[in-house]
């Protein structure tokens, strides 16, 4: 398939629906006999050729991909030479890909990462945040009597990458961030390509993190997820390995995509290979199942990520890429308990009958 | 209006819903030129009679109430005669309404109202949880080596006042949080006076401090609110002189509400005693107007109290309880911007066309 063949592929499905279009509920939060509260969502399971495999709600509905495709915009550090100039190495790979924990090891790989390159933590342009996900290591940092800096930001990994490529191929580090620098630009190159869709009029925002995220139609977005996990007869040779390369990063060293207690590294240390996941903000979670040559892309409506996650496991599970004995192993990603304040269960989170369990 | 008329004011509106009726969009998360996330709810405004002022969505729908209905679940221990016994301040008596922020102004009064009854942190059942809506509270705590005591519960002053009201009364004081203890029992029968409803048979959950909390239809609720704010021709004398006592309470020390950063907090102190509010878990939001003689109850479907926030400013609007000089001062919660880490605007939550904007 070229790149021509690519693009039709996805505008195809490329279709905004009239809002207020409405999803069915997804996911149950449940407290005692009641059903508290209810989290509606779309999700999209679709080919390497984008032709759908499964599908809940209004997949051909715009979200905005948001951290979940922090591997694909890690392709043009493989691409363009910069890793192995660098001397990248796979747990660096698969930081570049994080939204993680903060967590020494983190931030002793990013610091090491920059240094290696003659940079510092003052050429992030992701700016500081308190650690959100990991509580020990949000009281250490205060304990210690520190405040975060650029490389605690859950992003850091990624904009190391950028800054990486940036230097590699001679442009600016400053304003990376820009969607008009060289680093955004090819980004979105490679998400037009995987996505099969032209995002130039894509409606935009600015993440949490300063850098463009793209609106992008939730089949073409599980399309560039099909591809990327199974890229041999979809990408060009050089894009294939890339993607690979990165996915086998991420698989070897799963602590380094999110961190303790986390989900996609509590489901990519079960899985391997076999299940690439990772999270977004605002209730998106993306995943790649080589395997099965499918992608996978959801959304929340509300942006829940206790709902997305429950989501993600749930269709996992329908389409048989998490069989009996892993999601027994699992078995906290499938229904999240929820404690009182004595650590007795008085609810929880589970998927709905409409995920068809 | 006797007893019985009460309760049957109440009963027309207690009619189950079937699972799955949908509800209206009413706050839009925005990120750039996208609506990013979407927020559905029902929201019901009612008068001292039972009958519907205004409604957005299924507002029969049962709700757990949370600690939206704090207030009413202090009524007991004013109208007992416990209050008096203890010689239990207005600010105490606001702090046996809140969901605080554990600062030390919160902690000192719980641990000073406790110890004039002789009982310490240790009698509180509802165990204790690292301060979560307070960022500087929670590092101090962490800066000084400690962890949280049953004091630093958002709910111990509720704990202290149910304490008070067992103690008066010559009750056991362990397992004061059981269903079928009188405390708790009071109170049900506290909620079924002003919803006007038999809630014997209504579906039950344990709350994160490990009080039962009853399922009510949105519509009661609100007209609990109604009732509790302009009491006077609708409950029995002591019960209207205790409600009113227990508003103008928290109207007088608004911080002992929630605390710093906080909406609850921030409304009643701007609003005096023209608007109560009171937040719960789960997206549900409580309201009473005493001059308008409306309640207000209203729930967010996915439990985001981002939403249920937004959803309160905006019907308070729609009222004209919030008139444009408030409004102006309570910017902040009539839409909420969203930053990235630089600290420069990306979007906002927003209420939605269906509200009314």
């Amino acid at each position: 398939m070229n790149d021509t063949e690519l693009q039709n592929a996805g505008r195809r499905v490329a279709v905004d629906l009239p809002r207020g279009a409405r999803n069915p509920v997804l996911v149950e939060v449940t407290r005692g006999a009641v059903v508290e509260s209810r989290h509606r969502g779309s999700i999209a399971v679709v080919d390497v050729t984008g032709k759908t495999a499964l599908q809940w709600g209004d997949t051909q509905v715009r979200v905005l991909p948001r951290s979940a495709i922090k591997a694909i915009q890690a392709l043009p550090l493989v691409e363009s030479g910069a890793a192995d100039r660098w001397s990248v190495s796979p747990a660096e790979l698969a930081l570049a890909c994080a939204s993680h924990n903060a967590e020494p090891r983190h931030i002793a790989a990013v610091r090491g990462w920059l240094e290696r390159m003659g940079l510092g933590e003052g050429d992030l342009e992701c700016r500081a945040h308190w650690p959100r996900h990991h509580q020990e290591t949000l009281h250490a940092l205060v304990r210690a009597g520190q405040t975060p800096g650029p490389a605690h930001n859950n992003c850091s990994g990624k904009h190391t990458g950028m800054l990486a490529t940036a230097l590699h191929l001679g442009e600016p580090l400053q304003g990376y961030v820009s969607p008009v620098h060289g680093v955004q630009q090819r980004i979105l190159g490679t998400l037009e390509a995987l996505c099969g869709l032209d995002l130039g009029d894509a409606p935009r925002g600015t993440d949490g993190c300063s850098v463009p995220t793209w609106a992008i139609p939730l089949n073409n977005l599980a399309l560039a997820f099909a591809r990327f996990g199974a890229p041999d007869d979809f990408l060009p040779r050089e894009r294939a390995a890339a993607a690979t390369r990165i996915r086998k990063a991420v698989a070897a060293y799963p602590e380094m995509l999110a961190g303790s207690g986390r989900y996609c590294t509590a489901m990519m240390a079960a899985a391997g290979e076999a299940i690439f996941v990772k999270t977004g903000a605002e209730g998106v979670f993306c995943a790649a199942l080589p395997e099965f040559g499918l992608g996978i892309a959801l959304k929340c409506d509300d942006g829940a990520p206790r709902a997305s996650q429950i989501m993600m496991t749930a269709v996992l599970r329908r389409i048989g890429a998490l069989d009996d004995g892993l999601a027994d192993r699992l078995d906290a990603l499938v229904t999240v308990p929820i404690e009182n304040c004595n650590g007795n269960p008085v609810g929880e989170v589970r998927p709905s009958n409409e995920m068809g369990f």
